[in-house]
């Protein structure tokens, strides 16, 4: 029901609440990937879970990306709609409706998933089976985050010996993702910790050997992790999202300390409207939890040195102004950088690309967030 | 993309996560407001925030809602669409855009809107003109919340006669929403916070009386207050929306002392499935941020005792099984209640409708979420 927006449309005359892609620093952070794993063993297996976009999917593949991770099923089939063929469902499917659609979708495109459980191995086994097809497996390692996967070493290699037993399924190797190391502060700290992650692939890609299974593809890593992951030499796949837009969060964690993060900008707003201005020192703009996610803390504004946001509600921002900073009229647009792109964008239909900057900028395309809300 | 579920399923075989509501225990929310303001001078304004669905709007009006509020132009137009003849637009409308859009719905409605500001007015006024239509408006009041509004008593009195003589706006009252007393903790606490907005309702009132302002419509109060709304006898609109639904965070913040919330029980809950079992006391459900919001805590598990829900990441629940309590089985289902059920619902695309209990019930109807994603 939102009203077009015509491309060529100024920048701040964009109806608000919008998700703004500042296209020249996507475009930027896309090259800046591909060039920083050129000539490296380590490929990029984006995570399409961050953009939901079959569109920026390709841009990825076409700049060296050996294809996408997706969380779910639902996310992995609007991706092979929109053209991507290379597909990892990082996360453990075992619903009798989800396999069958899994098995359904290998018939379009190459899908590998991970199992952490024997059962899990057999369930989807047995839905392979069925649908006549042979899936690739990883087996889902936990390298520290504590949540799904096998503990590293002999018993992730005991489900990789009994997931390589099963017919219709192929054990092409691991995921070991560390999801809490990527988060860590500090440049030195985050180090140490993804260190000890980096230990317990080595030690399970040895038991692995010694069994005989196989480790062609050893995917993980991520946008917190990346240069330890290049260093690191034991990953296949990167499994970095976020570098393409750079969120409030990943751009704050590196602390002082280090340069965790300066390859990598920004390219993510949203862009709002001052709708009232109760006091000298408080606005409120158009977006609040519905249009701007605080899983991560609150978004930052990008244009008021000094002043804050934080959420008034569903559908209002409050913006307190600093004493020495210039109070915003009714009417103007105020810029925010979201503090988790991932699930900012999963509230948004569309991502309104600019070029020529923010402030002067016109509006040159508007992409669908195709896979938004595919939970399932 | 998401499968169709059919009509009939057994609830726990509906594909996870989904976002269900108890139908029995919704329609008792349904009456059980229609009973408390039979004969009331108090009538239900719904707020469509919270449930997005022209049906359950209508629902509501069906049993004596004058109407909904909602918080965006966009959100209206869903609403109209959908068979909804009156709307309180309960935020500020300042961008020439959506005013536009706010005065063509006027051509099938009888819309009202907001305003808090003198030069807001004129705008709202200005875009009628264009437009040829009279829209009525009432005064936002902040009386307590500290968000939009002006101050009560004689600046929005002032505000009200600058509007009153404006063309194409009919200033028919106030809105007085204080949104920060309904999330007080304790009966008795809430209750005194809640006091003093009646008092500052009240002065407002006197002011506008004075100045010979209607006061025909005075819109306020929520599931939160809507005691000492009925009570209060100042308000002639309740903007009441999650008593449909009773999340979490309005079923416990009454706190121990008082029974502030028994007339209205939870029916919304997001169902989920046990995807890993990585250790004896912890499993990992599909339901994350993406499905479950966290801007009010996280969710609360319904069905395990003295588990604890905690999200791992976009598409996960961690789930911390206490020592006592049984560990679920992979593929089996976990339901668990929203923490808020606004930002919750605006996550899923449909509603799935359950009858005969959460356990044993079946599918008996998908709703769409109509206005999900409506920001604007």
């Amino acid at each position: 029901m939102s009203e077009t927006q015509l491309v060529g449309t100024p920048v701040r005359e964009i109806d608000t609440p919008a998700l703004l892609i500042d296209l020249g620093a996507m475009e930027r952070n896309l090259a800046c990937m591909a060039e920083r794993l050129a000539g490296k063993d380590l490929k990029l297996r984006a995570h399409a879970k961050t953009h939901k976009s079959p569109l920026l999917a390709r841009k990825q593949i076409a700049l060296g990306a050996v294809g996408v991770c997706c969380q779910k099923v639902s996310e992995a089939e609007v991706m092979v709609a929109g053209g991507v063929e290379d597909i990892l469902i990082s996360s453990e499917v075992v619903s009798p409706a989800k396999l069958r659609r899994l098995v359904a979708l290998s018939h379009h495109a190459n899908i590998m998933v991970v199992v952490d459980d024997p059962r899990g191995a057999e369930l989807l086994s047995e839905a392979a089976n069925e649908g006549g097809v042979e899936i690739g497996v990883l087996v889902d390692v936990d390298v520290g985050q504590g949540r799904c996967g096998v503990p590293p070493g002999v018993p992730a290699a005991e489900v990789g010996k009994f997931a390589e037993s099963l017919p219709n399924i192929h054990l092409l190797g691991i995921q070991a993702y560390e999801g809490k190391a990527q988060h860590v502060e500090g440049f030195e700290a985050r180090k140490s910790v993804y260190g000890d992650a980096i230990g317990r692939i080595q030690e399970t890609l040895e038991e692995f050997s010694r069994a005989g299974l196989s480790t062609e593809v050893r995917s993980g890593g991520g946008t917190g992790s990346w240069r330890w992951d290049v260093e690191g030499a034991v990953l296949s796949e990167l499994q970095a999202g976020s570098y393409l837009f750079m969120d409030a969060h990943y751009c704050s964690v590196g602390g002082e300390s280090g340069p965790v993060y300066d390859d990598f900008e920004p390219s993510l707003f949203v862009l709002t409207t001052v709708v009232s201005t109760p006091a000298s020192d408080r606005v409120v703009v158009d977006g609040g939890h519905k249009s701007l996610s605080s899983d991560s803390g609150w978004p930052v504004c990008v244009e008021l040195e000094g002043s804050v946001y934080s959420a008034g509600g569903d559908e209002h921002g409050i913006v307190t102004v600093s004493a020495s900073g210039l109070r915003p009229d009714l009417g103007e647009t105020l810029l925010f950088q979201p503090s988790h792109c991932d699930t900012t964008i999963n509230l948004h239909d569309n991502y309104y690309g600019v070029r020529g900057g923010l402030k002067e900028g016109f509006l040159e395309t508007v992409w669908p967030v195709a896979a938004r809300g595919m939970v399932r």
